[in-house]
């Protein structure tokens, strides 16, 4: 962890250091992927049995079609869950639904006096394809995220590839499936479950888009991918920025802290504070909860690693150092959150106020936890019904309305050396 | 050019080879572009001066300053140009700016009656980077309909990069940079303009979004900076389908498909029909236009390979053979063409009744020409605003509101054995 003040010569320095830390252990897997999506391609299904045993030691009973979760199995996997887990899941996937809904655009109609309609048409994918990690971080919270936009986007068809590490698939994420609405399950995972939603085999149907998060391999496979679908971001290692004034509760702010760190050694979390007291106080409180949290390794590495305390003279400086940031996760804990949330321009997501940790949006709130990492939120946006639809942008005319505006094209297209493009407008322009 | 009609038999095997036909011919330039993007990144401006004297033939004086194109300069090009063309030029601008401020969403927020308020919130990216091809590609058009979106969408700065090769830049080029709003134009072209707008150099600030067309190597260079800026789509060769009754002018539709073939030879233009008689007559006034067009042999090449006439019974055919092909461009000339429009999912933009070519689109009607080829529009949407715009998402709670639906949040977490999470949420449950 470091600690940064505003007010201490050489900030600059240190500040662009922290900045450009690398955070992103990728492995460089591109050639391993490329053989794997080459792979899938050539060898179909076949592949895709191949390297479901040669990745996940598991191989399905029945070929390919064993790939398939059957909805006996959801039903019994569901059936196994805690009725509470089952009801947080659906309070949880109600009000991500409800946000989601509230996301849907409106079409755009246009006309002019001069006889001409503009119009844009928004429209659903056919089919998405949802990435879900298995075995160790295999998060359900992460199931409704993902799946949930596709369907309040209107998509008919949503297919989720999950691996299923020596055959064991969690039946909290089965759950989450069923209640998002996911249409079929696959228990396949890594780049060549990405090739498969992609590309296609007899039995896994090409979808439109992939979205989910993955390890460096599914990572890779979607930039591969990119282009024959449409992909969500790239996601790296997670983090937070925590504005704090002197009137909060260090011990809130440093769990707050540490729930980001617990994700992994990666992770970042940031607390900018206009108190050097509180910067103390909370640092202390960093050390007492890492005493007592079951994560505390993973939690403790990315703080020592990546952790920060920033003191900043007022919030004019916090709020331009929030936007050098861009950070996945902003939390505002200070008197007025609204008004200094208003002077930010970059965060993927804000958690405004003192009742409102960054863990009520991960799990249950209403919006999406898929974010932008790595101070890419200064361009890109979470997930959203956005990424489940496309748009259609279209023209209509009267006879006086061409007349009105052909001419202009027509010079433009002479100028541009596209004659045939003139042409297609001159012809019209002489008839009746 | 192939002849097909949905009522013999062989033609799903016929049209599917038609789908899956090669068009783009993109070189392998992988290695060549991550080479140059090293060498900007390591060398800086003074990379960029060896690159565009290796590339362009051409050394600006005065060193790195020197690929700036000066305010006198702009002015100088726009003096140098038609009054007509630069009346066309702004008559374009306005009607695509007006088009595109109608794009811009709404923020939303949403209150529920537990005391949580939810939102999300609508900005501008700081800086984009519009890329513009030089030589005998240079197509004015192109920089209204790149730059716009992003002034709209209230982007402060717009940096312009375009190669000048042996230094010719072009004036009208220069007067539609001016008009559309870009901030800034530098002369610097290929993977090393991508490369110099994604990382910045001493004199070329780093944008967070490039948008625009380009050959293999700039299509190449923006996947590879994918996720250090955001892009746009990678375009393809352009196409347009186009559906006709019986009741049209096939000179019209003739000229409509040459116009889209006169581009490029990999372009593809498709008639779909529900008139054997048009089909032929459509194949005989496009031969009688070749026979004139100044770009026949583009357009002419293009046709032989890339062109189709498909025979349909009825347009329920006519529709889902649309969205397996997913065009770019739509025409649908027929005497309803709302209703028909009405019943295709997948285009990038549709042009709508008889006095509306796709070439009015190119230029002034108002929606962008930057458009998904290659079946993407199955998932991708032309250029816009959305482009330009990113979003943050956020959440306001009262406490009880927390206390609310903490609780599923916490039983969640703790079933993803993340500790921390929940007991962020936990120690604010016990508290008042």
């Amino acid at each position: 962890m470091i600690r940064l003040s505003t007010a201490q010569s050489g900030f600059e320095a240190e500040f662009r250091a922290l900045l450009d830390q690398a955070r992103d252990t990728t492995a460089q897997v591109d050639a391993a992927v490329a053989s794997i999506i080459a792979e899938v391609k050539r060898g179909g299904d076949a592949a895709l049995l191949d390297l479901t045993t040669r990745f996940d030691r598991w191989t399905p009973e029945g070929g390919a079609a064993g790939l398939r979760v059957p909805a006996s199995e959801i039903d019994a996997a569901q059936a196994r869950c805690a009725p509470e887990l089952l009801d947080a899941l659906d309070l949880a996937a109600t009000r991500i639904e409800r946000f989601h809904a509230a996301q849907l655009p409106n079409d755009v109609e246009l006309d002019d006096t001069l006889g001409l309609t503009l119009g844009m048409r928004w429209g659903a994918i056919d089919a998405a394809g949802i990435y879900v990690p298995g075995g160790k971080a295999a998060y359900p919270s992460s199931v409704l995220m993902n799946a949930i936009p596709a369907r309040v986007a209107g998509v008919g068809r949503i297919a989720m590839a999950v691996p299923t590490p020596d055959g064991v698939l969690n039946d909290l994420v089965l759950a989450a499936a069923h209640r998002a609405g996911v249409t079929e399950i696959w228990r396949v995972g890594g780049a060549q479950a990405i090739a498969a939603l992609a590309w296609g085999t007899d039995s896994i149907h090409p979808v439109d888009r992939v979205a989910g998060p993955g390890n460096a391999y599914v990572a890779e496979a979607k930039r591969q991918v990119f282009g024959r679908v449409g992909i969500d971001s790239i996601a790296g290692p997670s983090e937070v920025v925590v504005l704090a004034d002197a009137s909060q509760n260090p011990a809130l702010i440093a769990i707050d802290l540490l729930a980001q760190a617990e994700h992994d050694e990666s992770a970042q979390a940031i607390l900018i504070t206009t108190s050097a007291q509180m910067a103390h106080a909370v640092e202390h409180a960093v050390a007492d909860h890492l005493a007592t949290l079951p994560r505390a390794a993973i939690a403790g590495a990315s703080w020592d690693k990546h952790g920060a305390i920033i003191v900043v003279r007022d919030w004019e400086e916090g709020a331009a150092l929030v936007d050098r940031l861009a950070p996945e996760h902003l939390e505002v804990m200070v008197a007025d959150p609204q008004a200094l949330f208003a002077r930010v321009r970059h965060a993927g997501a804000a958690f405004l106020g003192a009742h409102c940790p960054e863990a009520l949006g991960d799990y249950v709130a209403g919006p999406n936890h898929v974010l932008p990492t790595g101070r890419t939120a200064r361009f890109a946006s979470g997930l959203s019904v956005f990424d489940f639809l496309k748009r259609t942008t279209w023209i209509s005319a009267e006879k006086r309305g061409l007349d009105a505006i052909g001419p202009a094209a027509v010079a433009l297209a002479e100028a541009e050396g596209l004659t045939a493009h003139a042409r297609s407008i001159a012809m019209r322009l002489g008839q009746g």
